[in-house]
């Protein structure tokens, strides 16, 4: 193992970041703090929020003393390989995300890919995911599932991909998951309700994590009936049967 | 919110269990540990090891105060209604596997489904998964993926199986994940690497969180032509291109 003078091997941490406020104790083990405390580079999706979030895992972190590069859908990909430098000078690089785990439905994988081709280590640690928490909690196949970031758009495009969802709920009892921008979960909950067999399983999770987490799951028919309101609460979609 | 006696809201608690030894503080937030201590009633895939975990977890914590019921591939459906009783009456339920979280790859689904059609709050909390950490670390697309389980032992079904996951990955980007028994391993890595296309990429990740871990992305062919040994060793596939 190569360890550079803060005693940390040269490799890419992936850090878990919380996905709702409050104490970092909640959600990560303590580990991370540990090994995000020795690391003094960093890729981050997002300068400020980085900043903020090495603060809450320890305030006596000298953030003046880091470097940080961003990573993210601004940046061109050819800025992406020179970003690994300190690793070739054996400094371990830490990657960190909006919230969530860096590479899951996140710009992370694009550098992640880099370091593989490279030959560097590349060491993963445990965090909070709403994809993996709300799969747990929903009740539905966790032996075979699949992300499938956010739906479509254009009408016709979500109308087949609803289809190709469904077909692979039934043939292949595979679990469907996908997200969708925050304000529009409440029209998503009426549309699949209306649109889908009604007894279709739906499960909405939201806040993951937070103070106020719901991870409900029912018929398509019952969430026709329901009353409920996910306006502008950041929420995951699960379908099976 | 209800809260019994111990002080704990009545709901059923997904508690992940740490992958491979070690400590918990590796690979478990603090807070696990704090509402594991408050459960008076677990449902658990295997009696032993849910107890070496609980006593991993606090070695204060007194075993012998606890009810333990065993849910797993032996378990009869009409057993497992029953296993949420101690909900009904406002006390809390946690429920472990042998490692990783709760109903992903694992039995747990089926007490967590009946949870929600009862209208049970089911929290799951957060731990490792090898899944989610290999997809974070394999440098793979992190917004399509698909977790398929073990791959059919019967030839033809296996074939037709990674056909299937070969389109997946060029028509819809999305990576395609799955498991195999770990003495297994290396002839599945062999298999292949031998059979298919030599610039697709093989992700192998083994013994994750572990003292080994190892999560190493190559083409197929460069895995034909590579030395390595992950006989019996815990491993998880990707593929992708």
């Amino acid at each position: 193992m190569e360890k550079n003078t803060n005693n940390i091997e040269a490799a890419l941490y992936l850090f878990p970041v919380p996905l709702s406020d409050g104490a970092t104790d909640n959600v990560l083990p303590n580990v991370n703090i540990e090994i995000i405390r020795r690391v003094k580079h960093f890729i981050v999706e997002n300068l400020r929020s980085a900043r903020r979030f090495l603060k809450l895992c320890d305030r006596s972190i000298d953030i003046n003393s880091l470097t940080f590069v961003e990573l993210n859908r601004h940046t061109r990909s050819e800025e992406i390989p020179s970003m690994l430098d300190p690793l070739t000078q054996g400094e371990a690089i830490g990657v960190i995300s909006e919230a969530g785990c860096p590479a899951i439905a996140d710009p992370g994988a694009d550098v992640v890919a880099i370091a593989q081709r490279r030959g560097f280590k590349v060491i993963p640690l445990v965090g909070p995911s709403s994809i993996l928490l709300s799969i747990m909690a929903s009740g539905f196949n966790g032996q075979s599932f699949a992300f499938n970031g956010y739906l479509p758009i254009d009408k016709e495009a979500r109308t087949k991909k609803l289809k190709i969802m469904q077909q692979r709920i039934s043939q292949e009892r595979q679990t469907q998951i996908f997200i969708e921008t925050p304000y529009r979960n409440n029209k998503l909950i009426a549309e699949l309700a209306s649109t889908l067999p009604g007894n279709m399983l739906l499960c909405v999770a939201s806040d993951i994590t937070g103070e106020q987490q719901s991870i409900i799951t029912r018929s398509c028919s019952d969430w026709k009936k329901a009353k409920y309101n996910y306006d502008k609460i950041p929420a995951i979609f699960l379908l099976f049967s």
